[in-house]
């Protein structure tokens, strides 16, 4: 089974680092794009004797507890497997 | 329309950061993790002119041509709305 934690800077928050990308592509001549925001994501393979719930459950937590900085960042995931 | 890319390190390239959290995360108690890999993601919104089609290729050319390093990274991505 495998969870994937995608974390992102709040929509309130300022990304200098996605403005920047942003800006590189616009030189570059890529078209087309509005905005750009960078954020982290994490593959976490679960140990098999884990349930589902479980699992659920135990993701949820690390999201929240450890991969996330709650002042600035949101989490989702997703389960696969 | 938004266009969302996935870069991770390759299966065979180590991935330090990744083993660091998963030991941090040990240490803190909590189970039933394998293993732990960190990624990067970006949320890209594309100018409402572009053709689904279009999208498709930019946002190709993108991933391959600036977003990821492909001696160690790979990427995919994927399309809504």
């Amino acid at each position: 089974m495998k969870a994937y934690v995608y974390v992102s800077l709040k929509k309130s928050v300022l990304d200098p680092q996605g403005k920047t990308i942003h800006g590189a592509l616009k030189k570059m001549g890529y078209r087309g794009i509005d905005d750009l925001r960078q954020g982290k994501y994490f593959e976490i393979a679960l140990d098999s004797s884990v349930t589902r719930e479980a699992a659920q459950a135990e993701v949820e937590r690390i999201a929240r507890e450890v991969l996330t900085n709650p002042v600035i960042e949101e989490y989702r995931f997703t389960i696969e497997g």
